[in-house]
């Protein structure tokens, strides 16, 4: 039975190398930027041990292969790489203050380690470390694609914010009305364009700066892939959060539950549900979040249960991880195969993966 | 009698109003750059209302004044007026989660406006913000000066990010052992850079890019003047915060030591206390702000003046300011008399002022 199981689920070794691979050297590359100086115990002492604990690297992987897939050099891509990595960790910094959020990465977020003042601060300096990291970046790439650098990274972090605040305002509002045009433009703005779009843009950028200068290649052409894909991981994170084990995926199980996070799953379940219920989950997402008992966490999951949401939600990432892969094909395919394998990989990944 | 104070104060009359214009216009300047989009509720629009409501635009008016003053034109000068300004605000409000403040400008600081999600996420757009501001700028300025612009915020950042670590450090690790070079470090990183030195330098490499790249105009040399003056001022905001009057001031009086801030005054009690007084103030800084009392904090301010730290400290600041105007005479010395008044006077409104 046991050998049935492993032989039914995808063998994701291959995927799992080299994205260790690359993620490792973004890292490296970050962390050779990051000052051993001081203000050390406070500032760069925690941030260098945030960044040596941080996740698997999806984003600095997917802009190395990007550019490696469109012909480009791996050493091109590091210095982009670890700012993607460095920009994720700044937000997630942010995040989990906003969110109100106890664990990441199997441990407790760092505002309850170093308290929330120094955490708001380190997110700070790394946002703006940033800029510092894509100035040194300016002397490798020629000046004409290292602006153009810049823009999609400037693009990036403006979508983000803007995300950001459409999630954080219907929390605030305790909107319940969310249809799934809303739930896709705010899963777009807050998690797609940095993610997963500009990765692949800014890879194939590095990697032909002629052809985007000259218009043959169209960097648009990868924000539906982008998009597409990028919802497909949201909404899987989303119900690994509600299904997943806490061991691996390192977070609360039902923590977005006890945040009020505007998932997938929750917008169903507000359409689907009787009046009755409706107004229950309306003044349990009213409440400040210490106030939200264990009780109701299970409640509003066995309604989400009885209504089909997670299936619902499921469905939805299938549905669009078929049209990543669909805009995939076309985008990828004079793309140097080793690396084409990967992203198509990593599309897979994104739904089957469990942790 | 009212009219003898009113001729033994100073007249701020002319400086004020040339203050008011400068900041006016970087105001305008920046307003002009804050998109009128969605997401508006959340985002856009309480960022625009939080910078029609801001302070006096010092930082601004002291980048025009020396932009001026060393022949440079103020509308080359205002797009980097403009982002000095965005700055300090996207600072103000992360720095009041951070100092767990209350009152800024007469008002309810914006996190119990929008809350702490919302408001750490607009500071984030306003940091990030910048950044494109800048690049907006690049278009005017020749490249060579864009770049070296771009450097000057650069390390404005990371000398603002690392003070404001060592600061909310010493708060953390209740620090009480502050020498005043501990104080007068922490203060030139966390205030001197962005708020005194880079805007001269910035104003004066606008003006005489060519100069600056020469060497016959070299920027450190405003770095002592700026510190001197910075520290200055950071001493006098202290001073005022325990003996100003609110409604002037627009924070609460003796908000610093509810927050436990580490102000050359508390830095002076801790040296001077006996070992009743000083056990005594490492509890009360020990305890978390709510369970501090006005009983405690009165105590404090009490001791503070026991010990003469307030003269002391305003002792300090006469002096900063004396060596500020010795390093502003051979600085200044061929600049345009008009701005160099503005900044001459600027000087003195720095101690005289009341608000």
């Amino acid at each position: 039975m046991a050998m049935e199981q492993a032989a039914a689920k995808p063998d994701h070794t291959a995927f799992l190398n080299t994205l260790q691979r690359y993620g490792d050297a973004a890292r490296a590359a970050l962390l050779e930027r990051i000052p051993m100086a001081e203000p050390y115990a406070h500032l760069y002492g925690p941030m260098r041990a945030y960044i040596e604990n941080s996740g698997k690297g999806l984003r600095p992987a997917l802009l190395i292969a990007t550019c490696k897939a469109f012909g480009g050099r791996e050493e091109d891509a590091l210095p982009s790489a670890a700012v993607i990595e460095l920009l994720h960790n700044a937000f997630l910094i942010h995040d989990d203050i906003e969110d109100v959020s106890d664990f990441r990465r199997g441990r407790p977020c760092l505002h309850h380690e170093i308290g929330v003042p120094l955490a708001i601060n380190m997110g700070d300096a790394m946002q703006t470390m940033a800029l510092r990291l894509l100035r040194g970046n300016l002397s490798t790439l020629s000046p004409r694609t290292g602006v153009r650098v810049v823009a999609e990274f400037d693009h990036l972090l403006k979508e983000s914010m803007e995300g950001q605040a459409l999630e954080l305002g219907m929390i605030r509002d305790n909107t319940l009305d969310i249809g799934p045009a809303d739930y896709l433009r705010m899963t777009l703005k807050k998690t797609c364009w940095y993610s997963f779009i500009q990765p692949c843009r800014i890879g194939a950028l590095i990697a032909r700066p002629n052809d985007v200068a000259s218009g043959r290649l169209q960097l648009d052409d990868f924000n539906a892939f982008g998009f597409f894909l990028g919802a497909a991981f949201q909404i899987q994170d989303d119900v690994l959060n509600l299904i997943g084990s806490q061991q691996k995926y390192g977070k609360e199980i039902g923590g977005d539950i006890y945040e009020g996070k505007r998932t997938l799953m929750l917008a169903r379940l507000a359409k689907l549900a009787d009046l009755d219920e409706r107004d229950k989950l309306h003044s349990f997402l009213a409440k400040p979040r210490a106030a939200r008992s264990e009780t109701e966490i299970s409640w509003v999951l066995n309604r989400m249960q009885a209504h089909d949401c997670i299936c619902y939600a499921q469905r939805a990432a299938r549905n669009l991880l078929e049209a990543a892969q669909k805009a995939f094909d076309p985008l990828f395919c004079d793309a140097q195969p080793e690396d084409r394998q990967f992203i198509s990989d990593c599309m897979e990944y994104m739904i089957s993966r469990d942790v």
